[in-house]
């Protein structure tokens, strides 16, 4: 991403997401809220005309107010709803808040324990995205300041869900990514546990949402892949792949709850049709399907 | 759209599609391969890295070779294996050839009638996409250069299917958004028989959108709205409002003919998937259901 001035009536202000080097999406900018360096990244805040307030971390768009909450509600309640149970989660990553705002919606939870390597993302988060960050005060919430894939072998402790909330594998997350990273955090599910991981766009990285899911599928009993739309994200489709030890996320899902439950895009027939891929992804859903 | 030469490393051209003023998508072009003139319409196509040969028409990009096979699919499939017979179809517009390449690959097709305003259209299809426009050749299709909205009025024929393809509201198909129309295409449509029209993106035009599946669920007993994802267009998201006197395209779907069906996009899963909506938008899905 970079910054440029355009010329034409008056001085614009545009940023560009240019993570591709044949296509480029430009968001005309309000105002520059921040720009500032932490000790792992160089972080950003812009006020957009389309997409409201954004996050920018290491020059790569991590989150948009405007649909913010369809990755969020996505990457959570996909697996919280599939399990009956879900009172221990972890989520690495994720010190925006926003994962841990649909967390708490549901009433099973008891613990929620975030590993955020990066404290100014939680500063941040706090001062310009007040919806995004509510919930990081909730009682329930652990957050300890340290490297996700480091601190997970100094703990013993087992979780019903963990949510790896890394949108992008490049830059600081790339030691998320990795096959020891998720060995590391079947070992710590319980019998019956349940993990997911953000993997890219189908669209863009084929190659390595493939590869991601074959490693997965090499672990994990159950791993399936589901999408969502995500305007702000390349070409609108976000993938994200689900582990599971005992329950199908396709199918065992625990509607308790989902009555008025509290969510804009994630509904019960969204779950389920999330699961369902296009054919050129299809052979994905196959190697994973038990 | 318009065209910009960017100063980098050597002279780089770039299509933008800045249809919404507060952001732009930018594609770098190879090659121009046409530009020209239609007594309808500015006709250009380029040559792009990231979506291969992209058609414009008056300055919006109509479709690109990247993912056509996506829009084609979607309008196709959905109403022909929601319909256990369809013999005879109407496209409406289409001239690139896109509708009828899928439309002739059901086997129940008799005859394929398809109005298009610009003959233009389907000769640069022909010269520019050959794998888009080679089922223009097949004995069941029957061009008319016409305008659709008029044409429709002077024939008494009566259709198993009609598909209305025109990818945008604005500008020439604009007569072919309308209420009357609609109640036209009713008119022409068999006892049975299904029409599906796109309806822009939810996420860009919510209004536009709502206003059109409210004046179509006037008309026809069966309304719905699908769902579908296209990278090619602003946010990815694409959705149609498929009208139907007597199939529910939701549930009676007609299985014959999908095992080994040729289609890169469409399977049995995606058209079911397809009809669950995002929670922001299920107002329209209960509106139209029966």
């Amino acid at each position: 991403m970079k910054e440029e001035i355009f010329q034409s009536n008056s001085c614009h202000f545009w940023i560009t997401d240019d993570r591709f080097d044949k296509i480029r999406l430009e968001i005309k900018v309000k105002e520059i809220c921040f720009s500032g360096k932490s000790p792992f990244q160089k972080i950003e805040v812009f006020n957009t005309y389309e997409f409201g307030r954004v996050l920018v971390l290491g020059g790569v768009i991590v989150l948009a107010e405007k649909d913010e909450y369809i990755y969020h509600e996505m990457i959570t309640h996909v697996p919280l709803f599939s399990h009956p149970k879900p009172e221990n989660v972890l989520v690495i990553g994720g010190g925006d808040g926003g994962v841990v705002r649909e967390v708490i919606k549901h009433k099973d939870v008891k613990q929620v324990t975030v590993i955020e390597i990066d404290k100014m993302v939680v500063d941040i988060s706090k001062k310009y995205f007040s919806d995004l960050s509510a919930g990081l005060n909730d009682k329930r919430i652990k957050i300890i300041y340290n490297d996700g894939s480091k601190y997970i072998n100094e703990i013993k402790e087992k979780f019903d869900i963990i949510l790896v909330d890394s949108y992008d594998p490049i830059g600081t997350m790339q030691h998320l990514t990795g096959k020891d990273f998720f060995e590391d955090l079947f070992d710590h599910l319980t019998d019956d546990g349940i993990m997911v991981t953000p993997s890219q766009s189908p669209i863009t990285n084929y190659n390595l949402v493939k590869k991601t899911f074959k490693s997965l599928s090499n672990i994990f009993p159950i791993s399936k892949l589901y999408l969502s739309y995500l305007p702000s994200s390349p070409f609108g489709m976000m993938s994200f792949i689900i582990c599971s030890k005992k329950y199908d996320p396709e199918k065992d899902i625990t509607v308790t709850g989902l009555d008025n439950f509290d969510a804009k895009y994630y509904n019960i027939d969204i779950h389920k049709a999330s699961f369902s891929l296009p054919t050129f992804i299809k052979e994905m859903k196959q190697k994973g399907d038990k």
